[in-house]
């Protein structure tokens, strides 16, 4: 039985990674846990799965998990750590082969990059690690011996593609990209878009964030970073397809002009236990793809002149550096302060291209490096959105 | 450089093979050529390509091609062999590591499994090796050692989406099928149908009794019987989609309900090139696929209904042993019938059927088991035909 640990496991990904281990039945097991503050969720978690070693985000959670604990009178409490230290002990746990990277933003940063330094196989799902660490993060696997595999559709995709292929056969990654909800919109429409209409995701149901991402096109712009790391692939071997049906996850092209492509059901169980799994492949629960049960499969051209997210992506991603984690910075702050109906959905890109155009990038030493590029650049952008809402209340007022 | 030898080296696979090696500049030699009456376009190709062992038809043409040859002032004139011990020869020419086997017809099969007795790589595009001698040509090759590629895009995709996969994991292979001209129509306009709407195939230009394969979707049974001696599949574990518009080549589906599809342009010189080359890929100066420029790719459940031939078939594969020669057998000679206005489409199905009831399969044991099989079907199924026929006319004169 493989141990496994889980930074991120009361989340949507970290959920589905136990009903994955769950309809395994005695293939893997868990190892440790790591969560925020949703305590009756992990303490349930833990009746079930009887992990060593779990975190929570601070002393308050803690008390709050022992008391649930007792409650449900599990005999062998697991230890308790908190905080990022907490994660890192989940990470590192002792038996754990696999780990798997859930947690939410820059916080799983400090554990994934433990992890990768003990050689551990992880399974990531956090977009952020590789997208503002990814030079860092592989150079660590490459050390260690660690393994990465992608928790994502698309990602995930590649990797079945490139499994019988030699990397200089290859001749590029191609990505696909529901198009959002704004696909077929004006550029005029699409810059006066409310949050209302840009969370009206076509295919997936996600978080906020990363459906904003998707109707900016801001997140097939990361996922194109992650992808660089991910394979080794430079910015020129990436592109993107629009393909609005998401049943082509991505694709390769290689050298001869032959194109593999992987198609599935979109569920993120597949992904998730093909990362556990790897290379082998189990029998899975869910629906088979029935291909005959799409009316058709469509492919365009991304328009980067009304999707100009991805033109910025991409030169983040060719300035390399600390730049693409002032993209990744930016790009949270706009979108959070466009949720919050502070700014238009066509500020957004306009504010995230200021924001490199500031920034003069460093080349990545250190996890230090691209905090300190993360911080200053959300302190930028912060005072740049006020100049530019307290400029428009201004104009409003006369 | 590696060496190859090509049966059929004046049709249309012959023809692109060669085109290939040129293109290919120095990375593959000519050993040798096999031909059958073509005798202008063989000097030409030895001219060309200088092999030093060559065959034809007959007697007669082989004088003619001493006549010019030596027109031609070609130095070093091949050794000229004649019929099927002709075509033996070019199959197991000293130093030819790859057999390219695209004779059309019967008149492949002893070459072909001379070939892979001498544990060659054969690149097979002669569609009848398979379906009527699959055991015995695979259990050759096995005994030897040989390789067995196939030439054609349904099979060459399947190789490719087999490439990074263990056999255990493969639930299914998936045929994509145009679906043919007769696609959309009624089951009352299909089997009326004539030959010359019979050979309006929707996306490939290729010979009449193919065509009219694709009409019936024999072409899709046959190729299911290929794929079964190719990847070891059994009939259940075959299926067919149709796909009108031919952009995906082939899929498979994995037991983790993956799956992975190839998808290209639809030149013969990819899969020939594959086939030379593999396991490595190499440049081509084919136009890439730009999926962009289709409206839409459409997947829809064949309709057995409507094209018995398909499980025609199944029943074939199933049945197994002479069964299947039985079936190539039958339809050879009921399409030629029909191309010459003698029977209606819809009794192609007819008579294949009777065909197969009338026999009872028996094991194979030498190539000789099946020849004699497809003997007896010939003659079985032309004195069938002639009895309706004549029954037709009968009825037609009162």
């Amino acid at each position: 039985m493989k141990q496994i640990a889980i930074l991120g496991s009361t989340g949507s990904i970290g959920r589905n990674t136990l009903r994955v281990v769950e309809a395994m039945g005695g293939a893997f097991g868990v190892a440790a846990l790591g969560a925020g503050s949703n305590v009756a969720l992990l303490a349930e978690q833990i009746e079930r799965h009887r992990p060593r070693v779990v975190s929570v985000t601070d002393e308050e959670c803690a008390d709050k998990l022992r008391y649930e604990i007792k409650a449900r009178s599990v005999s062998d409490s697991p230890s308790i750590g908190v905080g990022v230290d907490g994660l890192s002990e989940v990470a590192v746990c002792d038996g754990a082969e696999i780990v798997i990277g859930a947690v939410v933003g820059a916080l799983g940063l400090l554990p994934t990059h433990r992890a990768l330094e003990a050689g551990r196989r992880v399974a990531l799902a956090n977009k952020e690690t590789l997208v503002i660490a990814g030079e860092l993060m592989t150079r660590t696997a490459e050390k260690s011996g660690a393994e990465l595999l992608p928790v994502d559709s698309e990602h995930n995709a590649l990797h079945q593609c490139l499994r019988g292929e030699r990397r200089h056969e290859v001749k590029r990654l191609i990505l696909t990209a529901s198009g959002g909800p704004f696909r077929t919109a004006s550029r005029e429409v699409i810059e006066q878009a409310t949050p209302e209409q840009a969370l009206k995701h076509p295919t997936w149901r996600m978080g906020d964030k990363i459906t904003i991402d998707s109707a900016t096109l801001m997140n097939k712009g990361l996922e194109v970073i992650e992808a660089r790391w991910l394979f080794g692939f430079s910015a020129d071997e990436i592109s993107i397809v629009v393909h609005p049906q998401s049943v082509v996850h991505s694709m390769i092209e290689l050298v001869d002009g032959s194109i593999i492509a992987q198609m599935g059901v979109t569920d993120m169980r597949h992904a998730i236990q093909y990362a556990l799994t790897y290379p082998a492949r189990h029998p899975t629960d869910l629906p088979p793809l029935d291909l005959t049960a799409y009316s058709r499969l469509e492919f365009e051209a991304p328009d980067t002149e009304r999707f100009p997210c991805l033109t910025l992506a991409y030169q983040a991603l060719r300035a390399g550096g600390t730049m693409p984690a002032v993209l990744n910075a930016a790009n949270e702050v706009v979108v959070a302060a466009f949720l919050a109906g502070e700014i238009k959905f066509g500020e957004i890109p306009q504010l995230i291209r200021a924001a490199c155009e500031a920034h003069t990038p460093q080349p990545v030493s250190s996890l230090e490096t691209v905090l300190a590029a993360d911080q200053w650049t959300r302190h930028w952008v912060k005072s740049q959105m006020s100049l530019v809402i307290g400029h428009r209340s201004l104009a409003n007022d006369r």
